[in-house]
């Protein structure tokens, strides 16, 4: 039988784990760790294809939940699949909607088929459940397609997170029978479970027990307490097959992605660099920075001067500041090539530092960092 | 003395006198006809450096009001200019201010020395006048600048625009002493005189008796009567010295461009490009057409199956539609890059048709689209 994924591991640091893998899609091949820019509506907010290319961006992201209300996924099928539909012809990765039916709808129903909700535009209702949403993944046509999954309120009780993650189990079942595509569409399934260790190894262990082409690690993109979810995230990295790619769903920052990386996870998705560049930020040595503020204004040195970025070679950050406070869309731009190129940079350095046997290094350097930063 | 701008005649068209030529500045040469984008504050309003170039770009306008107000033309002269400001190291136009301090801003004052204005922004009081405006310019460093010039209201009776116009060559005298860097930058007259074709020959007589190294005709790009606007651009341009650059101001669509360039007019610059983009819509034969209409949904064709941009290489109508009606940033740049183009590439087959001697059937074939839409 054809498979629609095929992951290699290159290399591992002989220290912390971490993973430099290589895998194959319909669409090409991605080298792991991987930062994978978000593109909701079949496009991403700030950056053209070209762009996003120019960005070192080897997958993006779209999401079944804004696809399915707006075009609609028929319309992208008569177009002969996303792919082709944006014309971007590399990877992509589709969210199941889980998430969003619960976190941008008005939500009237939830039960172990699926959840009826409101789109928040034009105030019809809608229904999703695992089945729907394979419907829908599968006539957008992704590489990579997510199992839909059932979220606990956050914080969660242990009840609540246990509710949900049987909850999960039970849609992953069904995403399972419904997905009628797993020659070409590579099904992930997500395990929950919330910040609770005994309910983490159950959620694994089931999900881990129907042979998928990769697992992801859900319910960590939300809540402060970010110690305690790198914590986690680590704890069920470890808990799933060496030989499949794992996901860390919906981080991160500079740090989050070494982080993530030494937790040995292989891939990571966020919509934070084009969300903080529309708010005029830009990352700097983990740091978010408002290229708003007025030291900007006659500081001709790049936004970071370490920086081998689009913008970074080319602009100084009066220019951008000038333009970001004229509101230009340009702004929004310039910033979003440098946020999204280093979050897939570092992600390429912490690759090639794990291939040379340096990564402990790189991880050490970070961390202390990270740590200077709070003192 | 070093000359700031060449001007070569390469081929004229024997049936309409339509110009084909060589503009050389300091920062490159231009084919002319041709049509420059518009990039206020120093970017334009919907594209990178890089999109615009690829769009075909020779030469971008900047506004001398706007970049006096903020960033400041003091802090663009540190930078080294504004093309080093900006990173566009091509060549660059900057208007004088003049339309704008009458147009953005709350009018405090007009005297035959300039005119006291507020701020928008920060309410403050200001002032600009042909001296002030050459010293903006002459620190923002373009390679065309242009004089600062008065405007009658419109419509303007016979006396109100001869008075504008006197108070117009009052200025040019101005601008004159005043401009400084006159080996490297070329200051351009402008001819006023409204509607009325006695005082549009008095003013090219008095800017044109000025030995300066192109003219342009300003008050054509306001008002309802295209014809009208028509007929005194072209009776103006042929007032104009034959072996000098003839830039009208403020036009325009692809039939302005057209009816420009028969009317033996080298250079022409808009906003309109960028801000029907930023509004959905599209150049499409002589039209603008809006993108959310509902018969794009689903249709899979560019938005001009004859066009060669990056827009129409690479995106359907229904993508865009979907995009745009998404209000995803990415829709007004795509839809920029296709306006953009469009106006550029009209001046660029209306240059090819001028060399080949085929000048007169295109301009025929686009006024008899021309007339077809209006019937």
């Amino acid at each position: 039988m054809q498979q629609p994924l095929k992951f290699e591991i290159e290399a591992i640091c002989k220290d912390t784990g971490a993973r430099a893998g290589i895998l194959t899609t319909a669409h090409g091949v991605i080298k792991t760790p991987v930062f994978m820019p978000v593109g909701t509506n079949g496009t991403l907010k700030s950056l053209t294809f070209d762009q996003t290319l120019n960005c070192g961006a080897q997958i993006i992201l779209g999401n079944s939940y804004h696809l399915y209300l707006r075009p609609g996924h028929k319309l992208i099928k008569e177009a002969g699949g996303l792919h082709k539909f944006t014309s971007w012809g590399l990877p992509m990765l589709t969210d199941s909607g889980g998430f969003q039916v619960m976190s941008l709808s008005k939500l009237l129903k939830k039960t172990d088929d699926g959840v009826f909700f409101k789109d928040p535009c034009g105030g019809l209702t809608h229904f999703i459940g695992p089945a729907k949403s394979m419907e829908i993944q599968n006539d957008i046509g992704a590489d990579i397609i997510m199992a839909f999954d059932d979220f606990p309120p956050n914080p969660a009780t242990y009840e609540q997170a246990k509710f949900s993650m049987e909850r999960t189990h039970k849609f992953l079942e069904k995403c399972v029978v419904a997905h009628t595509n797993s020659q070409t569409q590579a099904l992930f399934g997500i395990v929950q479970g919330s910040i609770y260790e005994d309910l983490r190894i159950e959620s694994a262990k089931f999900v881990t027990g129907i042979d998928l082409p990769g697992y992801a690690i859900g319910g960590v993109a939300v809540g402060e307490d970010r110690p305690l979810i790198e914590k986690i995230s680590k704890f069920t990295a470890n808990l799933l097959p060496y030989n499949k790619p794992r996901y860390l769903m919906g981080i991160g920052t500079p740090w989050d992605i070494i982080h993530a990386i030494y937790s040995q996870i292989d891939m990571f998705d966020c919509v934070s660099p084009t969300r903080l560049a529309r708010h005029g930020s830009f990352f700097y040595q983990n740091e978010n920075i408002s290229i708003k503020r007025a030291n900007f204004a006659q500081d001709f040195l790049p936004l970071d001067p370490n920086c081998k970025c689009g913008t970074c070679l080319r602009y100084s950050r009066a220019y951008l500041h000038h333009i970001v406070r004229r509101k230009e869309m340009i702004g929004a731009i310039l910033l979003s090539v440098h946020n999204v190129y280093t979050l897939i940079n570092y992600a390429n350095m912490a690759r090639q530092a794990i291939i040379e046997g340096k990564f402990k290094e790189l991880y050490e350097r970070e961390a202390s960092l990270k740590l200077k930063e709070k003192n």
